[in-house]
């Protein structure tokens, strides 16, 4: 396992994508493919939803899960939100104005159910095709979005953070989010810009120190300025993943992308895996602090996902 | 004109709605009609969209002012944000985290072109028909709501603070909001719940003093709870009105809206007038609080508005 917890070797590697460090903001072209498997691999979804991958940086899959299996990660992620060893573990998020949680990490350990999920061929067999590798899990995470006082999540590239924070050297890496309620457009759907995951966006200002334990509430650094934003939307767009339950929103590590608030009265909840190729595993942080703990960035505890889901 | 600004006086009349006064949430049927005029007078719109307005507590009507129009109201808009006057006067409202104009009040009074728009036949007709009676500016403003950080408005009955707060007696109000940019889904639109007009919503608590300063950013009294939210919403849905600048939305006193932030790069910019009947005007607060200044509510310098717009 390559594990150098000392930032200061950060220098002795070429970094593809410096941001933050007091740079101007500025696009730099993506160095890597998206879609890494050969054209002549057969994909295990259809066609056009890879080729929508490949120029949009994101497809979205209805009716991946069943209804009976939706009930289950609810009954899952409602138990993991009051269990009390979760709320003991300090590892859970919760708003920055209130104790209400916000988001539930490492659920592919905390959880067997959620094992199950990321393990289970139908989002780990699309990971391993699109990334062309083993793949592992570099981060999950339940984010609860509850109704009435749900908060924003501002733009950001994902590749950004592990990028500059965690030292995931390059765009190898991939989301899926799987819905567990439905997302209307009123209750804070994801937002996706199309076309963004072909460009880094630089970002201006610097790191702090334990930026986590802020930037998982509200991001202040590592966001786009409003120049990049307005050229990246004018050239694509904004997309709103709405639908059904069950559905999933796979997404490049580079995709732009962010959420408004939520006052409806319904909570917008979904599971978040984050696969990272074995061969793109994470180092020294591309910044001047320490690593980030291994709750939001797997680093000392990584393997190739096992797949073969098999629920009760 | 009525004017009694001694809030003890408020002991003496009958309160139809009592409200927050430590109450318990709870709801009161609404006791007068919504639209006012007979059946036998003729609307000024088509008779399907007052028959909406009547049974959701709200209408949209598009394409109400020509592009040219929408045009002059932005670059009037766009001005006033940037008048050293109106920022000098201490009558605008800024952002609860920063000092961006949210929102410019008594536009009705301090820009020719709002004046206008206010007396304009086209809205003024709508109101005095709905309404049945002559008609004057309770208040008027424009809403910036920025791209990127534009906040969100929590769910509210408007009536609920004019009555508590400016001591409007009765429930024959409305609201035209004029869309001056494109609303889309993604740039925290207005919702509405349809039906939400024939109840009120009695909300739980007190009446800070000089509740204003802080309310018009961020509304922590004379909210709903979050029971009776869910109950409205599964009667009635959320409406969200997306569409194109130069349409207004028309909406009773008494509808409960409220809308999400926008970190979109779109601005979701609106000039908001209230109409209220000569006869329902307002009297002492009904609460134990001084009255509101009168930009935010008119009180002292109330007449019937003139209509006949006629712009350069």
């Amino acid at each position: 396992m390559i594990h150098n917890s000392n930032p200061s070797s950060m220098n002795e590697r070429a970094d593809m994508y410096p941001s933050r460090s007091n740079l101007k903001a500025q696009f730099i072209k993506r160095k890597e493919p998206i879609v890494y498997s050969a054209p002549s691999v057969k994909p295990p979804l259809d066609q056009s939803l890879i080729d929508q991958y490949a120029n949009d940086g994101f497809m979205v899959v209805e009716d991946v899960f069943t209804p009976e299996e939706v009930a289950m990660f609810r009954r899952e992620l409602n138990r993991l939100r009051v269990d009390p060893a979760i709320e003991a573990s300090g590892e859970t998020i919760t708003e920055y104005d209130s104790d209400e949680v916000r988001s539930v990490f490492r659920i592919h350990q905390v959880s067997e159910v959620f094992k199950r999920l990321a393990g289970d061929p139908r989002l780990a067999g699309i990971a391993r095709y699109l990334l062309d590798d083993d793949v592992y899990i570099h981060q999950s995470r339940l984010n609860y979005k509850p109704g009435f006082h749900g908060k924003e999540f501002y733009w950001h590239s994902d590749f950004e953070t592990w990028h500059v924070e965690d030292g995931m050297p390059a765009m190898r890496a991939l989301s899926i989010s799987v819905t567990l309620t439905e997302n209307h457009t009123n209750n804070g759907p994801l937002m996706l810009i199309p076309g963004s995951h072909k460009e880094f966006v630089v970002c201006e200002g610097h790191t702090p120190a334990e930026h986590f334990r802020s930037s998982l509430k509200k991001q202040d650094y590592g966001v786009p300025n409003d120049g990049s934003l307005c050229e990246l939307a004018a050239q694509g767009g904004i997309f709103t993943a709405t639908g059904k339950p069950g559905s999933i929103i796979v997404f490049d590590c580079n995709t732009m992308h962010g959420s408004n608030s939520n006052i409806s009265p319904f909570p917008r909840s979904n599971a978040f895996i984050v696969y990272n190729a074995m061969s793109n595993r994470v180092g020294a942080p591309y910044c001047d602090r320490s690593v980030r703990p291994e709750y939001i960035c797997s680093r000392d505890s990584i393997s190739p996902i096992a797949t073969g889901a098999d629920y009760d």
